[in-house]
């Protein structure tokens, strides 16, 4: 269930990016507010660092979390193209897929990476289903806001 | 798991909006969007509609699903006052966790109430659980709206 509601909201942000053009995903969503280029490798920041955070290897594109989740939308260091994200966007998430469709229910239940195992024994929700429950609210919130690019 | 995350998400939604003022509760979210009045509305009656579809009684705020849910912002129908609406999101929410807290495991897998028996057999997934994770989703897009109502 976890799952498919991941999927839903990866599917509803696919579509939404082929509804705009690489013009609309320079605008800002509302005034003065992020932009949709910032929102869309924000997310694939985030998105890429599941596979080091859930142990399913290195992230893909590790140059990205310095432009999107340590510095705001206007920090003046260069950003990927419109091009270059849809791409980076689509690739984490279909390596993601891959992993997540091998996972056993065992394995969703195990810890991740960002918790040692003395906290674990003491807070066993700490594991990777609930990752997976916290990645795809915080999609959705972020998807939310990129609607308001369309016209 | 799932629980804690609807219970953040809706403290999350609590926090903002003490956080607005009336005024800025009826401004538009975004240029041409919903109105906070409107999204906050949506989202209550939305919650409101978990009582019958969860078993849990009836709606508190019935007349809220015509203005907010079966109509769009600009309907011309008369909304409810920003106060009204506050206390209102607040009575539910706190009426659904009285409910949520004593759901055992077993129930939580149960069947929800717009699903015939028959199908459930066949889609197990169409349960309590499911509706809440697809619930905090819902809340976590709309409140990457009402966000932009701050300052």
């Amino acid at each position: 269930m976890a799952l498919d509601s991941w999927n839903t909201y990866v599917s509803r942000g696919d579509k939404l990016l082929n509804g705009l053009s690489d013009e609309q995903l320079e605008e800002e969503v509302a005034p003065g507010r992020n932009s949709g280029i910032y929102l869309l490798g924000h997310l694939t920041a985030v998105h890429d660092a599941l596979f080091p955070l859930l142990g399913m290897g290195e992230k893909l594109y590790p140059l990205l979390e310095d432009i999107f989740l340590r510095n705001p939308d206007r920090s003046g260091i260069e950003k990927p193209s419109a091009r270059e994200l849809r791409d980076s966007w689509k690739e984490v998430n279909n390596k993601i897929s891959e992993h997540f469709n091998q996972f056993t229910l065992d394995e969703w239940f195990q810890k991740h990476a960002a918790i040692s195992n003395e906290d674990f024994e003491k807070e066993p929700h700490r594991n990777r289903l609930n990752v997976l429950l916290n990645r795809t609210n915080h999609l959705a919130y972020h998807l939310g806001q990129l609607v308001f690019l369309k016209k």
